[in-house]
């Protein structure tokens, strides 16, 4: 059983590895299991933590997602944390009969994105919150809940979303029991004052619960925006190695915020992240020669550290 | 005769294109004057009135600026401001020769850069200031000097700056008779905390006198520093249409802070640059044309802007 001092501890940011998850979203072919897992291990022997690993979805649906219980179980071996999408019912059951330690249910911040995307409306979403915490108390392993609130900085259907909107999801998220409260810029609209003013107001709001962002490269804002979330007080960001993962409304466009460049961002800013980014970047390798067709974004990639830093190891 | 109030209005920040000197100090092949003069023409009609135009050296040594007269004539003609660098007192008093708005001065933060690359000492450098202030009184124009401290936030042969030296220098130069003062991340090393502080400090120090900030994208940071610079005083950011520019110290990374992608930045914090980004963004088939070897960067010409977003027109 996991806590979320465990998971998201004080005093620090947390950088959650994306791309199993987000990061396989839309590519064109998908790593093997034995690929994933040399992934995971490598990121963890860089000195990576925390893990979204999957969806519990039918593998008909999705199957670059079949082997999200292998990979729980990788993680786990592995002393990491590992967190999974489960987004019905059925989901979130079987997430809870595996050791994951956080189930992530999705949460649209416009009923109409709601409607097109999940074919429920919101309140629908925060009763699957309300339920996965009960079936978590149920289970052996007591997975947090974490709701993430997608498209929280505009919508590619509605358009501009209002801060007071995300609050009162996020307030009806908390009261169902969420563990934890994401807020996400699903498509990259986002500029550095819409994320201080938004993730300011959830953080007093949320009190003791964290609050985690995640971010979108796609109008090349996922740093600035990452600085503007932590100075807010974010307890963890999420990036993929590379910024794998595509934008589905923006076709071309870049992915998630690039987890190497969030690293370094984190250390010029006196985080210690405890990552050691050459070791990290290395990892790519497997990326690219997995998913040849998938372009890799970051800078850190190509440039390196500065060399006069002294990094972790 | 320009004024310092013309050049960098307070209440705002001016973006400047370098692209036409910083982005073409390392390409392979160099855009024809004709083809320099459509990139002038077209970001103007797009809204950009602040361009680095070139440099005076030998067009021996760098046969890409030997049209910097040319494109100085050309960008007073259409209205818009001209900069143009001076690195020693031929190019200065070549310089004051011409309808050029601004000469731009470079002392190296550091001595065993400012003697590596320039074969003189930080104190000959600031004595170029003094000398171009005074042909420049002299002059019919009376450009305004504006003294460029490269390496600011770190040296690819010292490594570590210490703040303190950039404002010993910073006062030197003031004293010597600048009309702006710049800060360069030449090598991107800095991050968001850094450029807050030199430039805090920098803006206290200089008074009326504007503060420009001039970033790389080497290490992903020149997006999040530039939110930086703008939060704690900086009048003027520089950038180059598709980040046009590399980097000498570190081959193969990214260059200059892509132009495209400040004004987004700027527009999300609420500072209205005047330019129309789809416009702008058309300008890099120029750049695609005459340097198909260069690779252009950038996340706003894949993405475009948010759709319901109302833009500048």
């Amino acid at each position: 059983m996991t806590s979320i001092a465990d998971l998201y501890p004080t005093g620090t940011v947390t950088l959650r590895e994306v791309g199993l998850r987000d990061g396989l979203q839309l590519v064109k072919r998908f790593p093997s299991t034995g690929a994933k897992t040399a992934w995971l291990m490598q990121e963890h022997a860089a000195g990576v933590r925390h893990f979204e690993v999957g969806s519990f979805l039918p593998a008909s649906r999705m199957p670059q997602f079949a082997d999200v219980r292998e990979l729980i179980e990788e993680t786990s071996r592995l002393g990491a944390f590992s967190s999974a999408l489960a987004l019905n019912e059925r989901g979130a059951k079987d997430a809870c009969d595996t050791r994951v330690d956080e189930i992530i249910n999705v949460i649209s911040a416009t009923e109409e994105h709601s409607q097109a995307n999940m074919r429920r409306s919101r309140a629908e979403a925060v009763e699957l919150v309300r339920r996965s915490k009960a079936l978590s108390q149920g289970a052996a392993h007591k997975p947090l809940v974490n709701a993430g609130i997608a498209m929280a900085f505009g919508c590619s259907i509605a358009g501009e979303v209002a801060p007071d909107e995300v609050l009162r999801l996020a307030e009806a998220c908390l009261e169902a029991g969420a563990d934890a409260i994401g807020v996400a810029d699903t498509v990259g609209f986002a500029g550095p004052r819409q994320v201080a003013a938004v993730t300011e107001a959830l953080v007093k709001l949320c009190g003791e619960v964290p609050v985690l962002v995640h971010l979108h490269d796609t109008r090349g804002m996922s740093i600035v925006n990452a600085a503007a979330a932590i100075d807010a007080g974010a307890r963890a960001l999420d990036g993929s190695l590379g910024g794998l993962g595509g934008c589905p409304f923006a076709p071309g466009a870049t992915g998630n915020a690039v987890f190497e460049d969030l690293v370094f961002l984190c250390e010029t800013m006196g985080i210690r992240t405890g990552i050691d980014l050459t070791a990290l970047i290395e990892v790519r390798d497997i990326l690219a020669r997995e998913m040849p067709e998938e372009e890799l974004h970051g800078a850190l990639a190509r440039s390196g550290p500065p060399p006069h830093v002294k990094w972790a190891a």
